[in-house]
């Protein structure tokens, strides 16, 4: 064994050789560069001095000595403000919609300058209220900051000029939608810039506030990327921060919902991109998860929040009394889940598969009514209270039959004495539950008075909660603070999975889209047309009252239209007509 | 319940009010400072969100607001050079002792100037193996540097000049030693220099390598710390560091027997201070080292290596195939102190005590040869090496008795075919042990010709290993570099206990030094004198040929000298003159 030091250049004598590198690092990740005969790649095995020798984590972004993981490799861009306005007390820029970037001010006189970003102009101007503010002094008539989310810029300073410089992910927009009706192709492109913005190092929640990975907004951002993005490496960095590191003290984000929501995620990921070296990766982290909420099941079978677990579903009255239906049908479906993924991995789901039988059977045996055919939010208070939350997350979680799904749809989500949901978060699963069930006129009735009406207030990119009867500020509002509500947050992007998976229809049905059916459903539309992203290739399709016509660039799609039923070829494009009285036919 | 932002004046009303803070640090430790009407102090609780509250950590360094805990408050004091003496290629500066300290040149005309630091002359001056160098450009001539060990520097620049600031942590010299062998008073001295450079956030191993905190070489520094700082806090940052954090997944320093000494250190700590608290807060890292030791375990009850796990016990030849003797003896004395600890805490010692005597039994039946009186390292080679190692921590940890302990001294320590200790790491052990057996004049011969023989190379501080047979330069090499050894290493500096332990003879027999013993030995010495703090006081002793002195500021002092034994009264001298031929007496 020889020892060498620091950026040394090792002579690799004949014979076979084992290279081991120490390397430390307090900051950031520790990593290393090898060029040579000898290259670091992905074959390489790491450990941190325990002996649990596992794969060094790699990615794609660096690839030479100069590019260090310590640093995000984002693109930048000069933009520059639409509109300047000078004030009483000094100057607005409004750079024309929402953005984040890097403000740079010149042309400085004063000597002690206040400067006030806002996603509304209203913000910008608020002194005191107004979330990012600083008092700075300019040197040289210059002032540069970090970059932030903004839309207004003001400056206390009148002489001020402002640039910025936008920093953002270079994400290729491979998947697209274009309709007959203006509404929604604003939406749907608003959707798009506005997830373009939260996605970064990770899936963010908003871009100005908070910044942070939460496992249930994450799981939404899975299903909006496969119809814009497809960045698989996005969902997976953002997959591995949510599972933390040991010790596995408390629930992911702190919400047992999320810590089920991530589980869920993972196989929803296997089963997108049918990649199991990751699954073998982030299996520790799985373990921990699965062990932990194991380790808090009640003797019935049950999770019940323990001190400090935050039992969160969706900002909504519900009655969260002892075990939780909506959390144990989340529970089950994690398990179900884990399980399959075990299968996968190991040969044998070590009776997960069963436990999540059991826990379901119970849900069923204990919150559903069978004479109303709904699911209550608890069955230990004795209120029996019936929310759209618990009753949506039956619908799409556990296995019901037809017969209890029409129930559920008729009985709660038509019915309108059941509280509306209010935020873009649950309208996500309600509009699923919609078009699942074909009533096809809704989801676009819902984009256009939710949505449609979040544009005329003004919206550049999606808010994270929207109320259509406040006015004016009444929207910035929230946690007490005038300004706190993020006016960009991806929750509110679903209309771009809605859309390309309810009405471009191109639809996962194996492992990796070996097999995926193409349905198209005009829903309330007169026609549409786009593209939907499937591994390297893509799906587009074009639709009218008339006609439908298909190309994948890809094997294994089957188009199901009018009735039929064809296999698609890829590079050639089917086009099937809908003969009135009749079943379509291809051309 | 009330949500204020960062800095807040938050207004109490009248009655009960919780006050709950959230603080986030990713680079540091996260800490609050709470002034007004109630205060931070060491009564508030924190969690890391998870519900496990626990009391906070504080520390008597941070009062104010203006000291931040990310910022260690070490002390700083100008230093110059002795020595400026210009050579052909640039100027070396001579600050007449080993030093850590930032240096500063200034008067500089050259571009480019290469700095060397060194330990001795020869490590200053070599251009290629000097262990810190740097080439820089001065900015205005001057060039500063973060702070490093050295007592030469060498600047390539001729019109250097050079000062420095010593940094350092300001401990009061509360033990002191000073006999008939000037010898021996300077090594006390230098020993005492050496172990103050390293006395810094933590024990240090060597103050110039690895600068780095090593369980067994911080168990030594408890006991020179007690006769010399008495600094508890020190102990305690040492301990708390090297109990690290979860998941404990390889053995302390990745050493097996550093596991042990972690434990058995902590129950050294509680028995000086009788510090119940602390032993509660470092209790959770407790239990996973010893959680983890015992995961590995083998079926016969003892610790073999495992894959990656360093069994060192001592830089020496040693038969360590299979169950290793010496670890077994440290394991067992760590379930013992683990066990006494657990009494302490919660009355009850979990059966860890049985566990000790279990190995313990298990080692005598595998590991001792009644024959032959001795120990040997391994059963499992059918070697039977016999080394000192082995047997003077069987001395020192096992119950052996008086018969056994006198074999071991005679067969094994006095005997010299056996080979001798080459580290001053277990010659700390292998003194104790002639102490302990009283052969009185081996301890001074010892230090004479060992350490006196150091200090005649021109050690300013002691170093890390010493053969006395080298020459020159020979002496600074280690690890295949010509100045890669420690020249001033803490574990060189058991001077310090061993006289105030075996000569001053002051000696914990309670808790906490609610009982003590003054045991003055004159061993091989006229007279000696010195003080060993106690507590908030100290003990002072002289001694010579006819006559003890001994004055104690505390209670629980027992005077044992001269065949009497006298009950220490605070401040008030108690003298016991020898009678030739009779027992002493007081006067």
């Amino acid at each position: 064994m020889k020892k060498y030091g620091g950026s040394s250049v090792i002579e690799l004598e004949p014979g076979a050789v084992e290279i081991t590198i120490r390397t430390a690092n307090t900051e950031s990740f520790p990593c290393i560069y090898v060029e040579g005969a000898v290259e670091s790649d992905e074959t390489w095995m790491a450990d941190d001095m325990s002996q649990d020798w596992s794969a060094v984590g790699t990615n794609a972004m660096f690839t030479d000595a100069g590019k260090t993981p310590e640093i995000f490799p984002f693109s930048y861009e000069k933009i520059y403000y639409q509109q300047r306005e000078v004030l009483e007390d000094g100057v607005l820029f409004d750079f024309g919609r929402e953005t984040f970037a890097a403000a740079e001010f010149f042309g400085l006189k004063d000597k002690a300058v206040r400067v006030q970003w806002g996603e509304s102009r209203e913000e910008a101007l608020d002194r005191e209220w107004s979330v990012i503010r600083f008092d700075r002094q300019p040197v040289d008539g210059r002032l540069s900051f970090e970059p932030y989310a903004f839309r207004y810029i003001f400056v206390s300073d009148k002489n001020a000029e402002a640039q910025a410089e936008y920093e953002y992910l270079p994400l290729a927009y491979r998947g697209s939608f274009h309709c007959s009706d203006e509404v929604l192709n604003r939406v749907w492109d608003t959707a798009a810039y506005t997830f373009h913005l939260n996605c970064r190092e990770f899936f963010l929640d908003g871009i100005k506030r908070d910044r942070w990975v939460w496992a249930a907004d994450a799981y939404q951002c899975l299903f909006v990327n496969r119809y814009l993005f497809w960045d698989q490496d996005l969902e997976r960095r953002t997959l591995t921060a949510l599972g933390g590191k040991d010790p596995f003290k408390v629930h992911i984000n702190n919400i047992m919902d999320y810590s089920f929501f991530w589980i869920i995620s993972l196989y929803e990921y296997y089963c997108t991109y049918g990649d199991r070296k990751f699954m073998e990766q982030i299996r520790p982290q799985m373990e921990h998860v699965m062990a932990f909420c194991r380790s808090r099941t009640d003797r019935d079978g049950f999770m019940r929040g323990r001190p400090g677990d935050w039992i969160f579903i969706d900002w909504a009255p519900m009655d969260k009394t002892g075990a939780v239906c909506a959390e144990q049908i989340l529970y089950a479906k994690a398990m179900e889940c884990f399980g399959k993924i075990l299968q996968v991995l190991d040969g044998e789901d070590r009776g997960y598969l069963k436990l999540a039988k059991e826990v379901r059977d119970a849900v069923f045996a204990h919150f559903y009514d069978q004479q109303k055919g709904v699911f209550t939010d608890s069955y230990e208070s004795g209120e029996n209270r019936v929310t759209r939350q618990t009753n949506i997350l039956a619908y799409l979680f556990l296995p019901c039959t037809e017969e209890q799904k029409r129930d559920i749809y008729t009985h709660v989500i038509l019915n309108e004495k059941v509280p509306q949901i209010t935020t873009p978060y649950f309208k996500f699963y309600e509009n699923q539950v919609h078009c699942m069930e074909g009533n096809t006129g809704i989801l676009e009735q819902s984009i256009r008075t939710y949505y449609g009406s979040m544009l005329e207030t003004g919206a550049t990119t999606l808010y994270e909660e929207y109320d259509p009867n406040m006015r004016g500020t009444e929207h910035y509002a929230m946690y007490g603070n005038p300004y706190e509500k993020s006016l960009c947050h991806a929750w509110s992007t679903s209309p771009v999975y809605l859309l390309g998976n309810y009405r471009l229809g191109v639809q996962n049905t194996g492992i990796a889209y070996d097999t995926f059916a193409v349905r198209p459903d005009l829903g309330g539309l007169a026609s549409f047309s786009g593209t939907v992203p499937v591994g390297k290739g893509y799906v587009s399709v074009s639709m009218d009252s008339g006609e439908v016509r298909v190309t994948s660039t890809v094997p294994g799609g089957i188009l199901q239209v009018f009735g039929r039923e064809i296999s698609l070829e890829p590079g050639k494009e089917a086009i099937v007509k809908k003969e009135s009285g009749k079943k379509g036919r291809t051309e």
